[in-house]
């Protein structure tokens, strides 16, 4: 399993999301609390958008070794402002570590990064990638579950539509897993971006879905916690997603109901059940 | 581009086929003299066969960084012997630098390394993967043209025909190619083996093969070198294929013939021509 | 803190030692149970002595990912056989994670490894440094606590009598700490050996020493444990010497005491009060 | 040897600087003109200032593979602009490839990077890191000249006066090689910075210095290419220094003359004769 954070918002060095939290991403990955494995050290990614108008993909820096010890992740972190990061640290269940299986997965302004898995996958994997448009197959780089769900809802029309591809993708998914004799094929909670906005998902065929939190609107947690400097700097539509809750700051972290997606953008936010079709 | 070495016969410490030559495989990773590029520095892989009799199947150690100056392949080579060594040196075409696009590939006792390409086959990985057992499907690993044509092989029958598998790997492959407007699809160079016998390849679909050698018998090397310590402790079987000569030593180096296939093992060796079908 | 494994006698495939034990060194690099962390993923390294007459000094291989996830490990394991094997999982408590800061560390025929620290090292480096004898300083190529008390016991006479080296070198750490205000200056269980015996060190400087095992005698485990084929292959001169045990066998472990030191080779034992000079 | 590269003025994308131009660095790590070795692919780094109000370190991001296919640069050089930028390619001499060995290397907020070698430095490398200020010594972290010449650099007076503090490490080198035989200790090509200024030096004991050349004025420039849009874009200001040309650009390259320093910062520069005190 893995965890990972995703934050839309206010313009930030990274440092302060991913290391500055005392229950940062970074301690996760040696010391996960509501996680499947404790340690999350095989691989990590970190994906944001600039503020450069000319340059509108989002810049991906992914490696292979863990990164609580990572120092070009800490020199990064340090050093560049973002109003859009997502970040993961990884548990491989079994795929290579490699860096073409680290997310987050980026796909033209897409960024993908998951959690959970796809049960029997190995044995599903080429029933599922013949499902993915020809053009985007030639694109497929890596060899995990996660990558092959970012290309399945790409190919049922994430320009268009997110939440609508990624219930077909889990659809299929379920469908799939379901023929080869699977009860419950997915766990997922999965975030993806345009650049623009955020979108989230928490869902699980059968039993409780992975651990799904998001952070309190700004405004209310500046009246709860007035004396907290960073809380006072940031825009009101600034919010967190993310696997665990970064601190224990009261009042500060929501679940994310099972069966729903959610969506944060500049000026909006919204929450809906999540169904597959 | 890449350069390649097999090593079948007396067994010897790693060290002395892999860094004593004057022109060893390691010097060509910074200074190969016929390759198409002069450095091929995007990962390196040694696979050998232990003599231990309860191991079937051959180590194999890969890395993402160059050969020349990776300590542990140093390490090893000092340290083991075997009586059947492959070892690659990479230089990417494109696709990612990662330990599961580096050769030798294996699967069982097979091992498989390649130099050359397919053109275009970005454009056709898919249909070529669709030509793949679906059982030995859920065991690629990587994304290189190198995997797929050990995977096609393996497919076509490799254990009961290694050269009529590669035979119909190179028709499919150059039909395939054909049917995108491509005129000469293949370029290879391959060495396999099952761990008693080495075969190897030569072939293009136009033009020249990129080069590959093979040494002179050790009785008549004997005789022409009787200065030679290590050529005395040679078996009569013992044979070197090799992408480029390791030294200049009078009436060592043979090339092997274009539009041909070699096996040699103990007590035998073979040469024929090679034609896809 | 680290977890290390000594294994002396009948000459095994690594991977048995490595890999089969159900609480193995690699089990421990994510879990371990008596560490003073959990996870272990800061690098690895194992040093082997190989059965080949004309090869004297012992293969080191390092890598400064986790050992779990680590293939080339697992291939060595599952294909290499020796008599002597040391073996390291490393977990940084600050200096950089690189390839010369992974155990075992080697000069000449002899390796070392350390669980443990010097507290306060960073401001006695430079002074640890000079005690050096300047031959071997020049050899010093990472800037572990672990490498200088290696090299501190090498410039004090490890080749003549290496308990007394390291006692000497246990001394000097001391000293040198007490004069910067430290009172305890010294944690450490140390494994060296010189591919013929082995030496183990358990001592703090105060307080109770990080933990170590060392392995029942074998006939005495062959009689408690007819039922497992393993321990009826194994020579009489058998011995692992480990942080923490590696399985649940009863009657297999017994705990080093405080403040000692012992050593085991072909056909002798001990075990010595240790104190540093 | 290395190749390097310092770049200083308008702020622009570092891929502007370091992947678009004709024989850019990227390309300079496979295919050196004028380097010793043609291939530079023992590790490689960069440094840049950010500008951020609140930061004052530079970002250094350095790793152990080959430049030319490293993703993570790529990525980085994409989405991050700056001012002052320092980039390396490590060709290693003989020392370890690991991160704590890759140029630039940082102290506080300067910075500093090196293509040469002191002759026999292994030899010489205890006595020189005596010579080091001994709360600076605890800082080293690497095995190379290039780090202790920076170490000696700042122990004469860096913050003070940069050229003398240079030029009392290189008469300290000297004094000390030929101590030890060495009749030509010191080849440098040298860059340093504050984050205001940028420093050069190029000098050998004995024979011809390694290259380096520095951009001619900009304004010269602009007139003599009015058609080439990047340079209507740049400060009158902006200079990079070079190991060797990054294209063909007519009149856009000049030597620095051997045994020669020289500083740029907004609104000035300087060239002056350099001699070892």
């Amino acid at each position: 399993m893995c965890r990972w954070l995703a934050y839309s918002g206010t313009p930030l060095l990274l440092d302060t999301i991913l290391y500055k939290p005392a229950h940062s991403l970074i301690d996760q990955s040696l010391h996960s609390r509501l996680g499947v494995e404790t340690t999350n050290g095989d691989g990590f990614g970190i994906g944001w958008y600039t503020q450069e108008d000319e340059v509108e993909t989002p810049a991906i820096v992914r490696d292979v070794g863990p990164a609580w010890n990572n120092r070009n992740l800490r020199e990064i972190a340090e050093h560049v402002r973002s109003p859009l990061l997502f970040a993961h640290i990884r548990a491989s269940t079994g795929t290579a570590v490699q860096q073409t299986n680290c997310h987050p997965f980026r796909h033209g302004r897409w960024m993908w990064m998951h959690n959970g898995s796809i049960a029997g996958f190995h044995g599903m994997r080429r029933e599922l990638a013949l499902a993915v448009d020809p053009t985007l197959f030639l694109d497929l780089e890596g060899t995990t579950d996660s990558e092959m769900m970012f290309f399945l809802a790409l190919t049922f029309g994430m320009d268009e539509d997110p939440p609508a591809a990624v219930a077909r993708m889990a659809g299929l998914v379920e469908r799939t897993g379901r023929a080869h004799g699977i009860d419950a094929p997915l766990q997922m909670t999965v975030a993806t971006t345009d650049g623009k906005a955020v979108w989230a998902f928490r869902y699980a065929s059968a039993g409780t879905a992975r651990s799904l939190f998001f952070s309190t609107k700004v405004e209310a947690l500046q009246k709860l916690h007035p004396d907290v400097p960073l809380l006072q700097e940031l825009s009101d539509d600034t919010r967190l997603i993310v696997s665990e809750p970064l601190g224990d700051l009261t009042g500060a972290w929501n679940e994310v109901p099972e069966h729903s997606w959610g969506m944060v953008r500049e000026g909006a936010h919204e929450l809906h059940a999540f169904t597959p079709v």
